[in-house]
């Protein structure tokens, strides 16, 4: 597993050969064809281990800015320039095969959400927080989203602006209103 | 200059060859090394060419919202695939290369920013926002690179994000407190 990410992220999924693979793992081809269809399978595999390594879980830390700050700062180091690379290439090759990327990002949400979930739902048994947003998962988007386009660019990431991510975007965004107009109406029907 | 940014979009940077981009322009390798030193210096010109059709510059349409909402629909229509496939392409050579990249991200800068701050600087003249808030350049990376990121994943966007993501996200930042507490603690000091 570690193999196949490691040279995924060197070379791309294109280029991947499973014999490249098994040569760096002191394995044979026909020992990973054993237990794995094809390429797609094996990357698959490899990249479902290579993100349960990632802890997204936040301890409970009694109040929500320090919460979103550790979060903020363990996707920032997740999303190391090898990971990037995988993300990038894999999205190279979605045109000929989406199954790897489409399994990365399902695999990703999966993780994420629930730990950034279980932020929002403290901050709102503090009081800290008036409900959960409507868009909570799209706000949860943003720090991973803002990393990433920094690091595609080059940008340097520091942490001042992991400290700006919380205070000027996800913080305001979060206390704002939590209930839009229609669900307000639609509660109004109900007196 | 199209046809170079057709062949990157197609095989990258790694593997782009100034002879096919030659054959696709109706050209000649000569006639293109008399123009460009290298392989670097033509990506550069034709990403520079191909981004000044990209118009960032949002109209006066009265409320900061309809203005966001038109720079977040410009954005994502902006976003092709193809030009993915060049951001993600020249991320995976930018170990060997990182110029065409570094250049990229510069031109995108000076390109989205002054148009994002005519949005909010109309917003403060209307009265809509207090100030121009401190992170405003970091909010201004929200929108795109959440977009980015969901494309890098395979998820498509629909209008209901876009929506989303100015109400949920972009509003409440840009309406927060425009004053962190050490700057009109230094406002006190002048009374």
């Amino acid at each position: 597993m570690a193999a196949a990410v490691e040279v995924l992220a060197e070379v791309g999924f294109d280029a991947l050969s499973v014999a490249e693979v098994a040569r760096r793992a002191g394995s044979t081809p026909p020992a990973i064809y054993r237990r794995f269809p094809g390429k797609t399978e094996l990357v698959t595999a490899a990249l479902r281990e290579e993100l349960s390594l990632i802890g997204f879980d936040v301890p409970d830390l009694g109040s929500l800015r320090a919460e979103l700050l550790m979060w903020t700062r363990s996707v920032a180091q997740a999303l190391t320039p090898e990971r990037l690379r995988i993300i990038a290439a894999l999205f190279l090759a979605s045109r000929q095969d989406p199954i790897p990327t489409e399994s990365l990002g399902a695999h990703l949400q999966s993780v994420a959400v629930p730990a950034w979930r279980m932020v929002l739902d403290r901050a709102r048994d503090r009081g800290e927080i008036g409900s959960l947003p409507a868009a909570y998962e799209l706000i949860g988007q943003v720090a991973p989203a803002v990393i990433v386009n920094a690091a595609l660019m080059l940008r340097p990431q520091d942490e001042a602006t992991l400290v700006s991510l919380v205070d000027a975007i996800l913080m305001p965004a979060l206390r704002a209103s939590p209930e839009p107009i229609s669900t307000a109406s639609r509660w109004n029907d109900h007196d």
